[in-house]
């Protein structure tokens, strides 16, 4: 198994929060939908997010357990500056997130972060950390 | 907010359970990693799965909550053929993996899946998926 990660999927019992956040609050535009079912994202080269039925993950995954509440994880979206750590936190609480921790310096030297947690229940962490780069060929670097 | 994912973080209280499989097992190499506390692994370009102490991650967000538990998503790995579904299957099985539902014909005409659960809680689809493409540029296309 090749070191990659191509589909992030989410259970959401609610999918038209789910769209009215990310489409109507963020802008964003899903590269495939299938009303009542799921919804996918592009987030990075090759890979999508997928918001998908809670009910319909279960029954996909179809072990008999109950997959439908996302918890124990983060996504982070990384900004170039500090200001455009307050920018972003004021955009998703404004498109219906709950901001969980206000913009404050992190553990990490110089790093600025906050913690916003979307309609579906996902918790995003939105960062500016100078020690985080990306070479051209993609290759993450931490300095 | 642009449409992306940078770092996808994961609570864990067993980060020597992660590493024996994700780089004993699995053979891949962390770009970052601090003992007792966090290990990095490159899964896109310009993105990192971030394996975090759970009581450290719950501390960072820092709402009062515990943050501990992954459940309600799954990540996603694609393969290039039916075969290499089954084989991938069997090599997470060899690291220590959890297999939830075998390969198997999935929704999608085609597409053969199977889930595993890693030691950390962590549900990976695997999948064929003739319908999937990645253009050059690294843009996602369901056929």
């Amino acid at each position: 198994m090749e070191q990659g990660i191509h589909i992030i999927t989410v259970a959401t019992d609610d999918l038209v929060a789910a769209r009215r956040f990310y489409v109507g609050g963020l802008g964003w535009r899903p590269v495939f939908e299938l009303a009542g079912e799921i919804q996918f994202y592009q987030v990075a080269p090759g890979q999508v997010l997928g918001l998908f039925d809670a009910e319909k993950l279960s029954e996909d995954i179809g072990d008999g357990r109950d997959h439908g509440t996302p918890s124990g994880f983060t996504l982070a979206h990384n900004v170039h500056d500090a200001d455009a750590v307050h920018r972003t936190v004021e955009r998703l609480e404004r498109a219906g997130g709950t901001v969980l921790k206000h913009p404050q310096p992190a553990a990490v030297p110089g790093m600025l972060h906050a913690y916003v947690q979307d309609p579906v229940g996902v918790v995003w962490e939105i960062a500016y950390n100078p020690g985080w780069r990306v070479e051209a060929d993609g290759a993450v670097v931490f300095d």
